[in-house]
């Protein structure tokens, strides 16, 4: 594999991960879990709001999800959104989780000057010296280091962030966990060096695209979300990400000959739908790249599954560690098609406008 | 315009809509929404969370929007998701308005057996004897009449029954709100009428699709994400709704020479945001039919922007009367092709699995 930025930041990963269980393991970390902790008793906070643009707006789906599964009621909504339709949901105590990796986003920034004094804000960012990380009543730091390209690394500490916060808030951010996470890290590291077995594979199934439908459901949809993004930033394929349950209502219409999809399939609460959904575009005609954790779902191969087996079976950590085949096919196929992924040239990395 | 079922539904949309304006202004219709009032009150029920899949999911956007603005907190989860993953959202006293135009989609008939007694489940449904109608602590009548094809009737009295349900509970269900929705109805009528004068145009302008994006902010987002449905239902067409702030965060990078938008603008929060984003789509060379109720905007047609003028200045209104261009759009395109649309292949109107 050539490397360039995008690969070198995809390769950096497994660092970042590195990075992120040090700090929350760390008394600093915990320091700033702890104060969020405090503050919610101390309030009387009974919900937690999601919110960000782009990759860090994907993450509220699958963190708002993890959390209703701790107990805490979540819900999530597009900074934009809550900004100029929504903003009276901040009229109760809650804490607001604002994820930004900049911090700079211009919404993040509108946000930050609209908070009633019922919100807590958490701020959820990577870069350390930004408005987000300043003007946060307390900011979580990522420890994902300088990401220029698409996002890649911010998208995975970003997530765990998420995710190490809920664990706290329920007091399960133990030895157990930290265990767990560096076992997602050495997972990163397998899944990133281990690519010859399935990448090419991949690619020489899913052909040239033109369109992708890319679909999922629980945390995996974040993902769905996110490769559907850096499908379009970094190849300028028109991609879809789409809940499993919505393509069923509806999209699974499309599905014909030269039908194109990714299929995030995670054992837990949904695996059973999502094969049959797989079977169910194959028999129309189209072709399923199943990214998966279910080792019963790799004997599925056929003339229209290729599956790319996922060595994490926690449904959450599932979705974080499924990211990887997804940006090195967006990678290997702006090779092939003789560009280089990953850069912005339409708009920028921090948006800067409305 | 040839007479197809698609296109006989299309056009029966007045008449429904007048059918719904009579039975809520009406004995019956104003006991269901009564109970539903006096049931939050007695019960202190301070949210709602609005749920639905497939188009009834979508209309869950502007709802939500809606009754937030109205000072009602309001949010939306795709019902599969809430099943599943996020089912102790429930477990707080909660209004739950559950829409589903057959009243006998799976995840519907499913959750209806989840609910905790903490739940008043307010259904929103168009079929009188489906399992929703009958197992809803209030079922909200459509008043439609039957719908065979890609809903199109349905998705505006669906979305009518949540803004009536909106302002009555606010107090605001009075004789100025069903005059304009009366008005509403005769608008409907003239732009079924009076197509000729963009029609043609738009189908011209935007040429064989490949791909689409439908971009929208604030309640016009569900009618992006009800538009991009129908036109992988009806054309098979890959087309994806997304919200403007998401398009600029991103997905702005797909635009060059052959680009295609189908861009939403109301006077409100947002013009300003949105027109802006249709220069920015055409100085990068992509297309852009733009549909507006701005009248300033119609002086921007150029060689890559083609106005559409919607005669609504109500923000909610806006999105549900700015499906008709979509509607007819659609129905023609597919005359075009040589095919129908509107109908099923791949699955059933009425999704019996999940």
């Amino acid at each position: 594999m050539t490397k360039n930025q995008f690969l070198t930041e995809i390769m950096e990963q497994p660092a970042a991960i590195g990075n992120i269980i040090a700090f929350y393991s760390g008394a600093e970390g915990m320091a700033l879990l702890a104060k969020i902790k405090e503050t919610i008793a101390q309030r009387a906070i009974s919900r937690v709001i999601f919110t960000g643009m782009g990759s860090s707006f994907f993450i509220s789906f699958a963190a708002a999800n993890l959390f209703n599964q701790l107990g805490i009621h979540a819900m999530y909504i597009n900074t934009s959104e809550l900004l100029h339709y929504n903003l009276s949901l901040l009229d109760e105590p809650t804490l607001l989780v604002c994820s930004s990796q900049s911090g700079e986003s211009y919404e993040i920034k509108e946000i930050l000057e609209h908070l009633p004094a019922t919100v807590f804000c958490a701020g959820i960012v990577n870069e350390e010296d930004s408005a987000l990380a300043k003007k946060a009543d307390v900011a979580l730091l990522c420890k994902g280091g300088k990401e220029e390209m698409t996002s890649t690394k911010t998208y995975v500490v970003t997530s765990l962030a998420a995710y190490i916060l809920g664990l706290y808030l329920t007091g399960k951010w133990n030895e157990a966990a930290i265990a767990r996470l560096h076992a997602l890290q050495r997972r990163f590291e397998d899944t990133l060096s281990g690519y010859e077995a399935w990448l090419d594979k991949g690619l020489n199934f899913l052909g040239d695209i033109t369109t992708l439908q890319i679909i999922a459901r629980g945390p995996a949809y974040s993902t769905a979300s996110q490769s559907a993004l850096m499908f379009k930033e970094a190849t300028h394929i028109a991609a879809t990400g789409i809940l499993g349950g919505e393509f069923r209502h509806g999209p699974m219409e499309m599905v014909s000959q030269g039908f194109k999809s990714i299929l995030f399939a995670s054992e837990g609460k949904t695996l059973e739908q999502s094969l049959k959904m797989a079977e169910d575009i194959t028999r129309f005609g189209g072709k399923v790249w199943l990214i998966t954790n279910a080792k019963a779902a790799l004997n599925r191969q056929s003339e229209h599954i290729v599956p790319v087996y996922i060595d994490e079976q926690d449904e959450f950590l599932f979705s974080i560690q499924s990211i990887i085949p997804v940006q090195l096919f967006i990678d290997a196929y702006a090779k092939r098609h003789g560009f280089e992924a990953g850069s912005f040239s339409r708009g920028a990395k921090v948006t800067m406008t409305e």
